[in-house]
């Protein structure tokens, strides 16, 4: 499958039309590694068959597969993983300038996760159907979320709301704070 | 605010009456120990004004505050934080007999977090349209969920399905896999 012409957009940079036919050949062989994660994962018994990579001008900066079941951690997803690895080794907090290759469609929670670390672009693999298949839950959290709170199969109830207003009006009028 | 009738239910215990009506009266001291996590983690320098805390049984089992900023971790709002250190705690990966008490509605990457980990109840104080109002993204990410993969601010593309079905084929058939 080809890309999308406008994926090479964020990629253009000083080392010229080779440097940029060369990343575009590349996008199989990042898919290949996050697939490659995802079966290595699974095959090991660290979780679930999901894979991610996260590329930074034609580089794997962050490596991830899904790891929930061998360390107790329901938010080890393998786009998660990755994003924190990537995070961890550039240091910061906002991958502006990333993309991201996942083996499955991500889950609400690891597509919020993109967002929040601002991936301008993801390539998926499998889709939401295809987890949904093998009997995982993504699509199921997928029609969950844009209910109301009150009609979600969680309870949900506010609570407290007044006492809870002074964090944020601090956060309002605060002057030293790091926004994300 | 009362608690929902329901609430009680997953506590009920072998205590008795007199230990449920202790563990309702303090759901405010719950609520108040997510506010507090959040007023210090945003005084601190931690992050942004977050807080949360897992309960099991009457007892706060784990604890979060937001420390994206401080931690270069984009995923460590105060509820990934606190489930994570729930899980720890507990040595598990799902959390069915637990509650959770957020100081903000969660947004949606921790609410799919509070699904995975099989969270059945849920308080919050303030709410995402609180939080869009001091300049958080909460509710930007809950109308971008619902949308059609290729209709998102994030350009998101199907590739490469073929290769990637095959580790979801290995795992369908695969017979020592542990389920999440």
């Amino acid at each position: 499958m080809a890309a999308k012409a406008s994926y090479s957009l964020p990629r253009v940079d000083s080392a010229g039309s080779f440097a940029a036919i060369e990343k575009i050949m590349s996008q199989p062989e990042f898919m290949r590694a996050a697939i490659t994660l995802a079966e290595e994962g699974m095959r090991s018994g660290r979780g679930g068959p999901f894979g991610c990579v996260v590329v930074r001008r034609g580089e794997i900066v962050g490596r991830g597969s899904n790891r929930v079941t061998s360390t107790n951690d329901p938010t080890a997803h393998a786009e998660v993983v990755a994003i924190r690895d990537a995070c961890a080794a550039l240091k910061t907090f906002q991958l502006t300038d990333c993309e991201l290759y996942t083996s499955c469609e991500p889950c609400p929670m690891c597509l919020a996760a993109i967002y929040w670390a601002r991936i301008p672009q993801t390539f998926y693999g499998n889709t939401r159907g295809d987890a949904a298949a093998i009997g995982f839950d993504d699509d199921f959290i997928y029609q969950q979320v844009p209910l109301p709170p009150e009609k979600r199969a969680i309870k949900m109830e506010l609570f407290m709301r007044d006492e809870a207003q002074t964090a944020f009006k601090e956060w309002a009028t605060k002057t030293d704070k790091v926004r994300y």
